[in-house]
């Protein structure tokens, strides 16, 4: 059973959660915790080996905590996510041959692309594929999406190098469902292009960072970045074909670390209990 | 304050230690824990916002904790250290350059060379340098080295590229105190000529590996290793020179895991409380 | 146009090949050498944009090295691959989906398993599959394989988590075509179970390396390898998942340069010109 | 000898360079080259095996390259540099250690700092230190500067965490002679306090990059950069503390590059011919 509590910090938390546990003979099979003393925020994230009584236990916690404690136990075990996708295969590609083979932590419920590029594959794995062309009519383009995806119901939408900004419109009604995987190590090259702007800048490595949208582009809370070297000798394209790798590599684990109950949020910025 | 545990695991071991704190008002300001589940093992390390009271809560401790339990609180602070070395200096003197700005951690006592090449560095750092000719008679040079590092008294001996083997009889009297520096990831390429070995065998990564020593050769409890990439276009003197860089950094990464009382060993192997 | 020379080293060897190519219009695209000084060898990869003429040029080149002077103009462009493999997915899916996107660089002729469990991932993507189960008659079994992949033709031999030692009389037929993925960073944990052996060990990292195969067992020259950071905290189960990211991209990487005509082979080591 | 080329480029430059340095019998030791396609430039850096002839030989290359074209043989062997400090010791250190050692590839001459706190490491190696303080009368701190440096000569003024920005006025006379380290991964999180803005941002990695100043603060063309991993439980002071190993070893390793003479500059980017 898996434990997750966020609320203001004061003394003797951990005392009184690992107290209460032991009372209720749940024995740790792991637990970590962060406390943000500036912001006086307390993170915990436990495992406990006995898979019945969460309900009860939830209350238990709640009544225990500071008030305005957000408590989960056992949060939703076997989640679901639809991807949005373009062109691009290399991301999809991952999390189709992970769902394929149960190790992903979810299950994929559609995929839904701009252009239609990416339905065969989908078709192979017997997954949903929807094209919804993305037109100059916005609004009439999300409230098409909005229909498929409330047809299946989610936990995560996951943009997997899908090549369109959402509006706030469309942002709002998700937050923190949203996940991103953007080809720079932000806060660098935001926006458009970003190998061609590294490119330019002639930076000595590229990177890729997967976060959650917000309404500010690529300003979300980073979830999981990375890099790998980079020379003069790439050319964009050659970026282009080095950074495919990353940004696999970067959204998968941001999707493990998701799926797994291991992040939280707050101010913009998240807390990862690995 | 600083509170190290190493005890057999049981239920509710967390549960007990963090109320203790708290029912004597001590807040805690990180906490790291281990459970070894095949050993059935735990391992912690806490900080702890009061400076007084170590000697009760030792004793508080030990009596709430499985017999057998490892209790330290407030290890030494202001450890002492001597180093051992030969001709290198690299990893020297990274050592004398953080002592002298007091980022090292501890205090270096002395350095022994076996060779005065680095006699003049010392002298620059007003640390104490004694060269002790490692000649055909071994016992008779550890003899000479006991009897200069008893003169001082230390916490840790590290071997700081110090290119003679101990012998056991040297060993076996200070056990995980003796901190060595191999220019190899472990348990490759163990004993002599690492980086020719490395060469012959066409590896495309070389590293380095600090760990405790043991009476069995370069076979201790790891504490760090790290590695570069490499390749075809290295000559053995190209590695040589590239892996002194991964040396220096990895043996002061271990001693500031040491020196910070993060590090546990048991069966061999270290636990690593970061 | 793709030329690699193999040859004796000696004065002016860039000279006399650049001089014949500005001499017949060839504009050098790219060019890679390198120069064993201790073994007198020379390597080159040089990208020329001319299309034709590859059979006069070859002839050219060879006159003008030094005698035995290994030249290949334009290797064969769309190689052919085989996939050898037992229960584990990752490798195998990473391959495959490379293939139907056309991203691999090779065509993958079939898959043999020694069990059946990766057969419907393979018939998702149109791709035939053998299982041959490897009992007691290792003769026999290798019989087989060679009957399957003798019907198919091809340029490598791809062990993607095959958990099988292939015969020497096996091993013998297909020098340097034959190329592995073992789970450590060879030569660490050579043999069975090197998760487990790492973990025992108690070692801060853990890798993979692809290498070709030869007759001694995990010694054959060694193409990429990779380590990702370890801690007490993963158990054997968890390296074990850790490590297939890495071995996936290891061998990805490894089958990259091979069929991209960089990699040269000499003294059971490799010379990469990237 | 070295041998460093930057002209337009033209088909058979290598064949016409190589055949030039064969018939003046000089071998090559290495030889790596770039051509940017986009700006039809060609970069080249030899080593051959004479020492002398130097002032012939660059005759005879300008002779042979596209007018315009920028040659160097046997650029500046014992470079001199100031470095230019305020009060954090990390960067400092490390290249008075190397000078001392004779690694660094180049002689410091004098430390020029805006606190007396560096003067004392300085003084034990016997390296002369000035103090500058810097008011509000910025012309009048440049002055002083320019009268310090110029005393001495020099071929590089490193910044080694000098935190004062220099006017244009002062930059513009020594043009890709100023080195910077710049305590984040450019171009993200340019100007003051880095690493704050990127405790604020949530980042998952910190890091470092040197490059040449000019008039744009932290745009001047990247030498080297690096990162290492952060996460939520590092606090500003944290990244401070373990940044500062990160930005020794990048502006090391940029200056072991400029140094050696393997940095090319266009296009506010560099070419490093490794």
């Amino acid at each position: 059973m898996i434990i997750v509590i966020q609320c203001t910090d004061r003394v003797g938390l951990v005392a009184a959660i690992s107290g209460l546990l032991a009372r209720q003979n749940y024995n740790i099979v792991s637990m970590q915790e962060h406390v943000d003393n500036n912001e006086k925020l307390f993170f915990m994230r436990l495992e406990v080996d006995k898979a019945n009584g969460a309900t009860e236990l939830e209350e238990l916690l709640v009544d225990l905590l500071p008030y305005g404690a957000v408590v989960k136990v056992n949060p939703v075990a076997q989640k679901k996510i639809i991807v949005l996708v373009t062109k691009e295969y290399h991301c999809l590609a991952d999390i189709l041959i992970r769902n394929y083979f149960n190790t992903l932590g979810a299950a994929v419920q559609c995929v839904i692309g701009n252009h239609a590029t990416l339905s065969d594959i989908c078709r192979r794995f017997d997954i949903p594929f929807y094209e919804v062309q993305a037109g100059n009519d916005k609004a009439g383009f999300e409230e098409k999406l909005i229909n498929i995806i409330q047809q299946y119901g989610f936990d995560y939408l996951v943009l997997a190098k899908f090549m369109r900004i959402l509006s706030p419109d469309f942002v709002w009604r998700f937050p923190m469902q949203i996940i991103n995987i953007h080809h720079s190590f932000l806060p660098a090259f935001a926006g458009a292009s970003p190998y061609r702007q590294a490119y330019e800048r002639g930076v000595k490595l590229i990177g890729a960072t997967a976060h959650y949208v917000t309404n500010e582009l690529d300003e979300g809370p980073i979830i999981a970045q990375q890099i790998i070297p980079a020379n003069h000798s790439l050319t964009v394209e050659d970026m282009v074909k080095a950074g495919k790798e990353i940004e696999t590599a970067v959204l998968a684990k941001a999707l493990k670390l998701v799926l797994d109950d291991r992040v939280f949020v707050y101010k913009n910025k998240t807390v990862v209990l690995e």
